[in-house]
């Protein structure tokens, strides 16, 4: 099984008044994960949303452990824990120095530029079968 | 059984190049529906911090249905399914027009400012109450 | 003389550790000021891009005197300093309880879908006209 | 002279829905420049903090010249244009692939945990010299 690893430093602005990383941000960064893990796929999201397939979110959830702070040095690992035409889960988990902080997941159902569900290129498919793995929060 | 309800416009700048609303901020929204039901139970969150009581967020859930786009006007209603001492679990649906956009909930557990376990204060769960009831997303 | 005026609560997300409003959340609110402005001249920022025509920002500027801090219900002016058919200067500021927190302005030129400089509709001069005063920071 | 340089890609979140990124997040990213270029000289921002000098933006600006889009490469510079004990000026320019999209400055004078004026520590104007250099936008 493969897994997608970014790391990133935590930005000020990503922090709120109580010291930490505001919750909802967390959720962003999930978003770095899976355009890291297409990228290294060899299928950029960019590219497929100019194929005209598009993956909005239809379910997002994160479980926090422990705050990040700013200017941590974080690692995202991402993969897959659903993987049909239809119907995407790509699972996240954020650790500082191997800490385990938060973890979470995001479902996506592809459609086209006019809304319509669609099912994503029988190609992205090949490419992102060595990421799904059972399993995850 | 009361719910919290609060009306706000869509921001140019939280919606992504996909042209609806970007995912993390439906999540960062479910804040100002959880600040706006606590000032309308009489105890308003910054009041709960100076008395030492902080509620971060230790799960977020958010289910999309439909986009919402900028300048759309969009009402949120807030309430409790779970209310004990350590434990707080919000309920949140955001509607536009009468349908429902999206829904969710974060679950709380209060600390004191060194980020020791606390129980919330006696007269909080007394105001919060009336705005608990079961079921939600 | 109008101002267009605008009245929102500062969100829990938009505080940074330092305790106030994080200084790129004023320039967000910026945009608020000119939708509202849009809207109350009878021509909404939204229906302007319906028509074809964008306003994006060629320069922002902002000038902190005090901060803002979470829950504080804050005010905004929005008003014009500059007002041709190629060339728009919006102004602001941003006020708590008649105190001012912060001023500045952005200038926008208008383009087409396609991100050609175009002449913003007749129309929306006349309507805009009363907005425009010198002045600003 | 000393620029510090920082690289990053594009998020999905940072873009509206005009296709580009929104205007408020290039004058957030200045300070990722800002940080890494302390970092660099060798008294991180987050140190300053934990020594008790804090360093609010007092103005911002930001000119637009080409916009940044979802997964551009971009890199940033920073450097300074005024370095004094009460009053520091960062300069900004942002790049992808060598083509400049947006530069600005940030002004800071330092205060106190209890927001008094402050002088910044001696070392820490000696470790920013050589970032010292005059112009910028």
């Amino acid at each position: 099984m493969k897994r997608a690893t970014v790391a990133f430093r935590v930005r000020y602005g990503e922090t709120d008044r109580m010291g930490g990383v505001y919750y909802a941000n967390y959720i962003a960064w999930f978003e770095m994960g899976r355009s890291a893990l297409m990228r290294e796929a060899g299928y950029p999201y960019r590219q497929l949303e100019g194929d005209g397939c598009i993956l909005p979110v239809v379910e997002a959830y994160c479980k926090y452990r422990y705050p990040a702070h700013y200017d941590d040095h974080l690692v995202m690992e991402t993969w897959l824990t659903r993987l049909t035409k239809r119907d995407l889960t790509f699972a996240y988990r954020i650790f500082r120095e191997g800490k385990l902080l938060a973890e979470g997941y995001s479902r996506h159902m592809p459609i086209d530029p006019q809304g319509r569900r669609i099912r994503v290129p029988e190609g992205l498919l090949t490419l992102l079968e060595p990421y799904l793995e059972s399993g995850g929060v």
